[in-house]
């Protein structure tokens, strides 16, 4: 019952965090209210939804908690036409890399409990928490018709973040039985790792087919 | 029963108004047949098959009836080598926003009523109807490597006019207890938002950030 | 029994061709190895998953055999940093069109037998098989933001290569009750004609919108 009630926690926190990272992107793109809104649908429940069809898990949890299509729309309305958010959206365009960061950390996460919650094996489980960070970035990506970070070579540590920080909340959960501890370090270890590559560079090493060049 | 057979005609409508569309798309691209075909296909079966699959419906409608196939691969063919139905790609090519209007009406109404008959509640069940309406033009424009006309600010209303035909639709069923009339006021709702969108220019009021520019 | 040991090789010898035809991809790119590594995925589950979600089919056959995760990430990270296997990859370069129609036979002729293990009807499971066979290649180059080869005019034959090896296959498993013979037959007469294609020009007819510009 705990474990579930941290669950929806979790998810809620991604899905707010996503939308505010699809209003960025549909800013840029001078996106109009409809445009924007299904945008911020597709970052905050493209990846859940993949990974609840891969999990085969109905109803999907946007269709079981209502409630968070409209959290999204009044996302999308507030940024789209009141003066404060525009504001904010200002702010945040600046910051857009610790936004998508965090959207990271939390869908990972949530990711990682519903697979372990069906009961799938820890390194599938994992993958599973790695394919729900990602998906709604590569989602948003693919439709404004750009190359997903994940497959651009400067990209840096991105699904590596969220691959890291799914076992540190797997060895919190099974080496000291913390869940929310867990959570919490795993979520702030993605964000922190992706953080750390995209201000201080650190990348995996080099492939050989980047040395060749050189 | 009476409810669907009325399915089936506006789904059968769907698919052959989606796969011309498909066509003209392909004719614009100089695709081959094969190119043309899974064009058609993925205009006209991904909606609705992307329904399915957020509804965990099977079997999927074009393998409950198997003659869908082969209706669009005879579209295909005629589009692709029958001289006289080149002549009508050419004729529609012109024409291919009210093609596409239609498209967008039929597919919206059969999303709506398949999400109905599962039993979803009203708002997820119109955001289906929209869903399947718009998914075989999004799947197009991907695989072309365009940016589909939702998330362009100068597309005009497109998933709007679905949402609106949908709740048009959801009022004539529940209110009169009319179906049929529904599915007529629905989806011609929705053609004529469309149309009236493109040709005379109605949009969403400008949001704050196309506002900023100007 | 026996068509489940040959279904597991044939999916099996997919996945590390597919994989490799991945890396050929990722190298051109300059991808990092979680670049490469999640390439290689999308193109050897990408189409056995999507169809695995047609067909309903759970669990996926990279969770019921974990060991294709590993393999698949061994591949990775054998081509991004072992000299030897860079070496490799090099060679095959010049030989991309063969790897790929390797994978392509050898997921579409999967494709078939699971669809057809399903108890689908032929023409639904040969459509399977095409759409097991193209779609790893189709999401690899939708996140690369290239237009698919099965949508591009000159890409010569592909999934019609696909479509008549299934069939080839079809006919020694019902007309002469051959299964292992069909998938070599199948598998073979796909390799061979996609290559003739590539290499001798085989198209189909032209599209009379081709024929118009002339």
């Amino acid at each position: 019952m705990e474990s579930i009630s941290l669950f929806t926690f979790v998810e809620a926190a991604a899905v707010v965090v996503s939308s505010v990272s699809g209003m960025i992107k549909a800013a840029e793109k001078k996106m109009d209210l409809v445009g924007a809104y299904s945008l911020a649908l597709l970052v905050s429940f493209g990846g859940g939804t993949l990974r609840d069809v891969l999990l085969n898990r109905r109803p999907f949890f946007w269709i079981e908690n209502e409630v968070y299509l409209f959290v999204v729309l009044f996302v999308a309305i507030a940024f789209v036409y009141v003066p404060v958010f525009h504001k904010i959206a200002k702010l945040l365009h600046t910051r857009s890399n610790t936004v998508e960061a965090t959207g990271l950390g939390l869908f990972s996460i949530a990711g990682l409990f519903a697979a372990l919650n069906m009961g799938m094996p820890l390194f599938s489980a994992s993958l599973m928490g790695v394919i729900t960070g990602v998906a709604g970035g590569v989602f948003r990506d693919v439709v404004t018709n750009e190359i997903p970070v994940i497959f651009r070579y400067t990209g840096g540590l991105y699904a590596v973040a969220s691959f890291v920080g799914c076992w540190v909340c797997i060895a919190f959960m099974f080496l000291l039985d913390a869940a929310f501890t867990g959570f919490i370090a795993g979520a702030a270890s993605i964000v922190a790792l992706r953080l750390m590559s995209v201000y201080f560079g650190v990348q995996l090493p080099r492939p050989l087919w980047v040395k060749d060049e050189e």
